[in-house]
């Protein structure tokens, strides 16, 4: 098949992300990455969901935390804590390696595509890895304790307030990254994935950005979601809780309903079901333990969208 | 005695800072650093001086490079190789945790004298710690090659190429930091004293700062150099070649008549001589191999300082 387009967030995301690109040809594969997690800290620019993609695909990811790199080292923070520096959120020393090269392109004025393509040749990765914008947009929270910045909610208070709404900061000013919108618009994409990332916080702010839907819908391929949920839990972070706070059951119907217009497939869990109309069902082993799965999981979407016609309305 | 006041660049300087700082009461002691040497490197504020002062003041130095600190580790410098970024600039995780307080302190609009005041305090370091000024003076180097900033030109070329004129870029726009001026205007000072640091890398650029001549001279009280070369070579760094290349001997009345003016007394090598005329010369065992050499020879200089009358003129 041709060209695919994948949105995704951090961990889940990332994973799928991993496994896509397991089974295709490096050219085939565009990653869009949610940025809306991005932060300065001790004034270096972080973009938690490109670099775990990032650490991911280049296969030097920290596995059993989910985020970082393996074999990390510390010596930074320890000297951070020892000069009373703050240490609220964790920075190993070759993430650090990585944010300084970031934060001084920026600041030298390069895009945030450019310096993520270069750290991608450099760690080997071949698919390309692109941010939704190369403009800044920073997801806040309205919570029941006041606005939170996104890694204020989500490391600093380790998602405990309650989320009242969501807004994108920055959005109304963003543009798709250039390539994103060029491989959207390529002539032979075959199809569009949004990964099992949360809806709320991962996708939405990639689907905020003006034009994106648009491009999406305009691609006139078939556009597949994963759910980010099996049996009512969500497989990671705080999706399960949001949904409640916002007052939805944590079912797919709720899922398929968030990205009503969108798509066309959902991928649900082999034990779950969805009533969603409009909307082609399939099943699955969603839940990506190991490396494997992420390979056969991707495999079976492939064969999904391979079986399935152009932009279809339906079953 | 009273109060001191000391100025000083890097590892000769700061190793008679640290003698100063073990025979006086922290309250007596203030040391004024150049930072002429400070640059920006990977988007992080460096102030190779002031931190080697302050390292060196702590007992956290790295005694054998000379700078730096003990016991270092390099993760990120290690990454930063690996991922294809600058490597010219050796830069240990310790170090880096320091300058990522430094950077955001400064980016959030705190001056260098209040974040280096911080840094002291949590390193327990007593004497005042005091940059010549929280404005960016720089020193340039106009050599047979070109215009070098002074890292490219001590650190990426080693000192190799001839030096033909050093300025010291923004020193017209600078004052002297407030802690620097009220330690030199405090009538109980007893005594100024020029560390063994090169004369026109390291305290050329403090001098240039306008108004420090000035304040020195107004304070009416014994000025004492310690001389930076003994034999005719110097200790330690790029002075004997500088003073070669600019055309002068390398000898201390040499020393003593790029001083001329500014000081009272010229401490210099016990096998050493020195002719200058207007100037009380003494002679002591100038070399500080160990800790213990450190507290001798400052105590040497409080002892010469002791028996000197205010502002005296010559033997």
């Amino acid at each position: 098949m041709g060209p695919i387009v994948a949105l995704c967030g951090g961990v889940g995301g990332a994973r799928l992300a991993h496994g896509l690109a397991q089974c295709l040809a490096p050219d085939d594969l565009t990653i869009i990455v949610n940025t809306g997690d991005d932060f300065e800290h001790l004034g270096l620019a972080i973009s938690p969901d490109l670099d775990t993609v990032l650490y991911t695909l280049a296969g030097v990811a920290n596995r059993e935390q989910g985020w970082g790199r393996a074999g990390e080292t510390l010596g930074v923070m320890s000297e951070l804590k020892a000069l009373a520096g703050p240490d609220w959120f964790l920075l190993g020393d070759k993430d650090i390696a990585l944010h300084l090269i970031r934060t001084q392109a920026l600041q030298a004025g390069e895009t945030l595509s450019a310096v993520m393509a270069r750290l991608a040749a450099a760690l080997g990765v071949g698919p390309a890895l692109v941010p939704m914008s190369d403009q800044p947009v920073r997801t806040i929270l309205e919570t029941a304790e006041g606005t939170l910045a996104f890694q204020d909610y989500f490391v600093a208070r380790r998602c405990a307030p309650v989320v009242k709404a969501i807004r994108f900061e920055g959005a109304a000013d963003a543009r798709p990254a250039p390539a994103a919108e060029a491989a959207l618009q390529r002539p032979d994409l075959a199809a569009i994935i949004l990964c099992p990332s949360n809806p709320w916080l991962s996708m939405d702010p990639i689907l905020s950005v003006p034009g994106m839907r648009d491009l999406i819908r305009s691609a006139a391929v078939p556009v597949l979601a994963v759910s980010p949920i099996i049996g009512g839990q969500a497989v990671k972070g705080p999706t399960a809780k949001i949904m409640s706070e916002l007052g939805l059951a944590c079912t797919n119907d709720a899922i398929a309903a968030h990205y009503a217009g969108l798509i066309d497939h959902l991928v649900i869990d082999r034990a779950d079901t969805c009533s969603a109309p409009g909307l082609t069902i399939h099943t699955a082993d969603i839940l990506m333990r190991d490396e494997a799965d992420r390979a056969r999981l991707a495999g079976e979407i492939l064969d999904i969208l391979m079986g399935s016609t152009p932009a279809p309305q339906g079953d």
